[in-house]
C-alpha cells in the first residue's frame, strides 16, 4: 500500500552578517512536498517552480538522501520513493534552499514511517547531510535559531523577538554554490578580527531577544566572511550601502550569498528598490522579496 | 566650599568564555568611593579593604584619573581631589577592580559638577582609561551588558536575564595584571576557532536572554583566551571542570583571570568548594564568593 504525506518547510537565512554557521531565521518563503513511499521500485521527482529542470532526480539529490536516511535508520524498507515538489525558495542564492529538501524529506520519511525520530534526531541527520546546522535548524523549528556543533550533534537555540521586523531578500539573477563560497575563506584570520566577530554576534542575538533592533546596524557588521566573498558578488557592499541609507535597521549576505538581505521596520518596498537598483548599476538584473520571520518551522500540510 | 559625594560601584566579570571584550555582567560585590573636591591644592587618596597600601595615591591611579578628565572635560577647576575608597573587589584578579575605580572616578566627579554628562559620555570615557569597554559597562548600568566599539565609541546593550542564576567566584592568592594576561595572546587565530567562539557568544548571550541557562555548558565554551591564558593559572582546566562535575550550569575565567567563575543554579558552596579543593591541589590558595547579578550599577549613596 502506497503512503502518502505533504510537508510545508521554510527558507532560511543564515549568518546574518557575524553570526557565521551559528544563527539563522526561518522565513516566510516556502517549498512544498509530496513523499509518496510504495512497494513498487523506482525513484521518481518532479519538480515545479525554482529548480524545475534543474535539480537531479536521483540518489544524489538531497531530499531523496534524506528519505533513504530515514529509511535506513527507521529500518523501513520502500523500494519507492516518489517525491513532487513545488519550489518557491530559489536554488543557491543563500536562502535555504538545500536545506529546506533536507528537512522535507526527512520529517516527510519520519512522518510515514510512524513519527520514530525524535527532531533533535531530525536536526543531527540533517546537519549531517547539510554539513552544518544554521539553515536547517531554522528550517525544522522556525523561529531565529543559534546553533553550535558539540562532538557530531548540533545544540540550539531557537527563539522568537518580542516584536516583529521585517527583512528585504534582494535575489540576483545568478547563483553561487555554497563550496564556492566556502573556498574563499581564509585558513586563519586576525586575532583583532575574530574579537570584532564574537562582540558583533554576541550583540546581534542579544538584539534580536531584545528587540533592541537600533542595534542592527552595528550587529550586523561582519569581518570573517563578507569581505572575502565581496569578490564572488559584483556591486554587494554597494547595494548594502544602499540599504543602510534608505532606511533599513541593517543588511547583510544571505547564507554564503549572492542573496543580500535588509532588516527593516519602515518602508521595506523603498528599500528593496534601491538595493535592486544599486545591483543594476552593476550590471546585475535582481528582484526583490518582502519577507517575514517564519514562526513554524516544517509543518505537515 | 568643599563639595563630597559617596559613590557604590558593583565588581563585574567580563569575558565569560567566549565572549572576549564584549559581554560583561555587574556581580553583587562593591566597591565605595567617597570623592571631595575642594580649592585647597592636593590630591590625597585612603584606600581601605582591598589594596590597601598598595594603590598609588597620585596621577596615575585610575580612580583619580577619571575624576581630573571630568574636570578637564567639564572646564571645571578643582586644586584639591581627595578621595577614600573601601574596597571589596579584590585587585588585578578579574573581578573589574580598575573598572569601579574608573567608574566610581566619573560617576562622582560628574555629580559633583553638576551632572554634565551623560551616561554615553561616562562610558566612552570609562571605556578611554581602561582600554576596552566590557567591564565599564555593566560596572556603569547593571546587569548584563553586550559592548562593541565603533569608531571610538562604545555601543552596547543592558539586559537582565528572565530568571536569577548564581554565581560562584573562586579568587586564587595571586594576582595577575591585564596587560600580562594580554600579551600571551596569539596575533592570528585558525578559521575554525574564531567561528566556534562566534557561535558560543551567540549562544551565551541568546541562553542569558532567554533563560534557558542550560545551554551554558557550551555556550560559555572558548577557543580564543582561556587555551593560552591556562599556562599563567595553575590549575586553571581542572578547577572549571570541577565545577562542572560538581553540578555547575558552567565555568570559564573571569575577565583576565586569574579568578574562575563558576555559573550555578543549585548548591553554590559545594561548587565552591571543590574549585578551591582543585586549586589546592595544584598548591595555590584560594578561596571563594556567591554573588549574583547587580542591577543598578554606579550608584550615588
Amino acid at each position: 500500500m502506497a503512503n502518502t504525506v505533504k510537508i510545508r518547510v521554510p527558507g532560511t537565512t543564515a549568518n546574518c552578517g557575524p553570526g557565521f554557521d551559528a544563527v539563522g531565521i526561518a522565513c516566510t518563503i516556502y517549498n512544498e512536498l509530496e513523499l509518496t513511499l510504495s512497494p513498487q521500485a523506482g525513484i521518481s521527482l518532479e519538480v515545479a517552480g525554482e529548480g524545475a529542470g534543474a535539480i537531479p532526480a536521483d540518489g544524489s539529490n538531497v531530499a531523496i538522501k534524506a528519505v533513504q536516511m530515514v529509511l535506513n535508520k527507521t529500518g523501513r524498507h520502500y523500494p519507492g520513493i516518489a517525491l513532487k515538489m513545488v519550489n518557491n525558495i530559489p536554488l543557491a542564492r543563500g536562502l535555504g534552499s538545500s536545506a529546506a529538501a533536507i528537512v522535507g524529506g526527512l520529517v516527510a520519511a519520519n512522518e510515514l514511517t510512524g513519527c520514530q525520530l525524535s527532531k533533535q534526531e531530525i536536526l543531527d541527520m540533517a546537519t549531517s547531510i547539510e554539513g552544518h546546522p544554521d539553515n536547517v535548524a531554522p528550517a525544522i523549528f522556525g523561529g531565529i535559531t543559534v546553533s553550535i556543533m558539540d562532538s557530531g550533534s548540533a545544540k540550539y537555540l531557537r527563539f522568537l523577538p518580542p516584536k516583529d521586523f521585517s527583512m528585504v531578500a534582494v535575489i540576483p539573477e545568478f547563483n553561487l554554490s555554497t563550496k564556492a563560497a566556502r573556498r574563499v575563506l581564509p585558513e586563519s584570520v586576525p586575532f583583532a578580527d575574530a574579537v570584532f566577530n564574537v562582540s558583533r554576534s554576541a550583540l546581534l542575538v542579544g538584539a534580536l531577544c531584545t528587540g533592541e533592533f537600533k542595534l542592527l546596524l552595528h550587529a550586523l557588521e561582519d569581518r570573517l566572511h563578507q569581505p572575502y566573498r565581496e569578490k564572488l558578488i559584483p556591486g554587494m557592499a554597494q547595494v548594502l550601502t544602499a540599504a543602510r541609507q534608505a532606511g533599513a535597521l541593517g543588511a547583510a549576505l544571505s547564507g554564503a550569498g549572492p542573496c543580500l538581505l535588509a532588516f527593516t521596520d519602515g518602508d521595506s518596498d523603498e528599500v528593496g528598490q534601491v538595493m535592486v537598483k544599486a545591483f543594476n548599476i552593476h550590471k546585475i538584473k535582481a528582484r526583490y522579496q518582502l519577507l517575514n520571520i517564519d514562526r513554524q518551522g516544517a509543518i505537515i500540510l
